[in-house]
């Protein structure tokens, strides 16, 4: 794969600051990136890139002067993506159904879809078109899968789960397994049934490990354009808004429900049975124990707003000496009388 | 599915209060059930109950009067999961061995089993009476699974490992798997062999993504009753006493002895080689790192008594303020000097 | 398994003290050793061990008198790991490649090697000789596995990813899932495509449930002789440096890049594009969120050195005395004016 810098230049509808007919073949971050390659700069990274070894660079339309071959857009990480997949083919994957696949009874199969070796399609699931099942997927009896839906090894989807149109779950990810329902009698544990299921809306991503457990009644929802990393715990009967961002080994107890375009930072941890407002971010390793309003930026355990979290931990650093100063005037005083 | 309201009342051996020819065909929770189905509640939750939409509730024998269709019974949890039972008959699982499962050398097999496509049991297994192996299960060399026992999609129980009864073991747990153990010299990590093996006890339930490694010597042992959320660590030689709950992301490190009828909250830690004595309970995100005596509530990191950690938590508030007094006063005595 | 004494005292050539015809077909922990088990102690057991029932003992050489029949050795932990493996044959892995494994196209496979039923190498992967995948293992397009490794049940290695030699990877870990990486744009998340690979070095290990993200663009690295436990989140694009031991649940965001011989304890969280200088030690649980320097001891969140982190935590423990009486003081003045 090979452009000139011309070529790209109107591509992506940048205005161009150099050769035209300089080769590329490659794209790069700004440190790794060598003659050939194209690289990205935004705000913040610009005199870093002056010194890259790229042979263009993407720049923000705000920025004049640049000593190296350049071309300025809008939004360069957006110009960016482009030009990432414009030069990395997406894989090459066989179409058709593998005949090392197990196929139930009463299954229902798109077009154009990927069934690769020993992936397990259970009775009475519908899989829609484009759908691509990696080796060692399970799709459960009644599960649905929605078109353009990829499914990478050792996905597990358990039985009368739903899952959306252009979803990507990540390996070994475990859609609707039991909730964490039990009653306690004389101290032994009864499992309460769950009878529910997950409804994962479309263009929602789910990462490697991440487990999002079947409602005791009803459903697990995760709405549309949400993105969860690996290692997430979603518990059962959740209601996890749209757009919402779930870093990287975060629990969420069981029936909360959180509003539209959340982010929760990673090791974040969540009590069940309350409401999160939309818009709010969690920084990492929060320990949310309590309803949240809509916009606020929380941190620490329990979650407080962010200011007053570093307030604390900065004053904190200074406990040990306030109780020596406290110690040694209750001291004074007490030799004073 | 359709039951007089009548005849549930008999099933359940409660007190009726309304018409006993009304037809209940489903059970939901209080907030999402509609026309036709029955619900319960609990104390706390009665006047809530009021405005439910279900056509009859379960309630608890101690309320007297209530506005709609109701059966009074002595744990209306209880007798809930008796009417899910009831209303949701179990997924209907084909009995047999699948000709796309693969069995091992030497391997012994009970009767009743479902033992579904490309599971793997591996030389000298022994599988006892109605054990259910979803796909991509593995069952190593010379393990046991005990009757009725449930191993959900890709669980892995690595070789010599025993499971017992009765037990569930969901999507992705590993049972097995090689204990954290090196011997440091010159800065490189020599393994140390982990030679032992897990022992799961009867009626326990394991969750998704949850791994309990094997011992070093010896075994790792899940006692009887115990139930285990998702993504949980147990470290190699642990000894997890019987009817312990391990709420989801909790990791407990090796060599440490839980007592019966303990409970973990969620993201808990629990450092190796300590007692945890039994019935205690430690809040969600507790870091344990001493041994801790028998009836405990404790929380924090590190773990103390909730009371005690409450206290701390809600003095660290007004740890800037005190701070800035503090700062305060001792200019104003520097200015006094 | 049989050795007498004197031909163990022999082979891990020790100084013997007892008879040397005690017949040894054991090895065991000082706690459930048996008559004919050996077992060892090191400084700080040596008392503990004179009351345990083994019939002989591995003794640091350090130690001059013994009630019990001994071996005295420079590393009685080193030699305890010899004793293990002498006396535990490693499990029977029949060798070849099994009729129900699934091998794409343009695939080379080593000599020696164990591919199991159910095991998937997709088309262009390179195999090295003796290695071991047991079922389930997912080797996508373009994979190099170097010799002698081991991946055990339902791994994932995901297309153009590398794996040394004599690396272990224990059941369920995936390596190279996409890093979560998004440009949000009105609100919504649009994917990054992540291009990278991982690149895992020589004897390394890596424990059940781990994730290891591939970098956007180049590669994430696990060097030489690096452990990895269970559960472990490892961002896009990290470097992870030589002989690091990383346990449990800890979890390191991107493009982080980690010294050689750092100590992670359990659930410890590691910020993202931050440097950690080698040689370091982070306790249990720390929250490390800047660059930091070569040979420390961490601990906390924010981490901070250890003993301060100490100080800090048991000042804080007065920290509801130290407000009450600011704030009687406070009454008294108040009064006083």
């Amino acid at each position: 794969m090979e452009k000139t810098l011309g070529e790209l230049a109107k591509i992506v509808e940048g205005r161009l600051a150099g050769d035209p007919t300089i080769v590329i073949n490659g794209v790069n971050s700004i440190d790794t990136a060598v003659d050939g390659d194209i690289t990205f700069a935004v705000d913040g990274h610009i005199s870093e890139a002056e010194k890259c070894k790229a042979s263009a660079i993407i720049l923000p339309s705000t920025v004049n002067e640049f000593p190296l071959p350049a071309v300025f857009v809008d939004n360069p990480r957006e110009v960016f993506i482009k030009l990432i997949k414009l030069f990395t083919p997406p894989l090459q994957i066989k179409r058709g159904i593998s005949d090392k696949a197990s196929i139930g009874a009463n299954v229902t199969i798109g077009k154009n879809v990927a069934i690769m070796p020993f992936a397990v399609i259970d009775d009475n699931a519908v899989i829609g078109d484009d759908v691509i099942l990696y080796p060692h997927v399970y799709i459960g009896q009644h599960v649905k899968i929605g078109s353009g839906t990829l499914l990478y090894s050792s996905v597990t989807v358990r039985e009368f789960c739903e899952v959306g149109k252009n979803v990507i779950v990540h390996s070994s990810a475990v859609i609707g397994s039991d909730g964490f329902g039990f009653v306690t009698k004389n101290g032994k544990h009864i499992k309460v049934p769950q009878i529910g299921n997950v409804v994962i809306e479309d263009n929602v991503e789910i990462g490697a490990h991440t487990g999002i457990d079947r409602a005791a009644m009803g459903s697990t929802y995760i709405r549309r354009g949400t993105k969860i990393d690996n290692l997430v715990h979603i518990g059962h009967s959740c209601d996890i808004g749209e757009n919402v961002l779930v870093v990287a080994q975060t629990g969420i107890s069981g029936s909360t429900k959180v509003g539209n375009n959340v982010t929760f930072g990673g090791q974040t941890g969540v009590v069940g049975h309350i409401n999160i407002g939309a818009g709010s971010v969690f920084a990492a390793r929060s320990g949310v124990i309590n309803n949240t309003p809509e916009g606020v930026f929380y941190a620490g355990f329990p979650a407080r707003p962010h200011q007053e979290w570093l307030r604390i931990i900065a004053a904190s650093v200074h406990l040990p000496q306030i109780l020596k100063k406290i110690r040694k005037r209750q001291r004074l005083e007490n030799t004073e009388k």
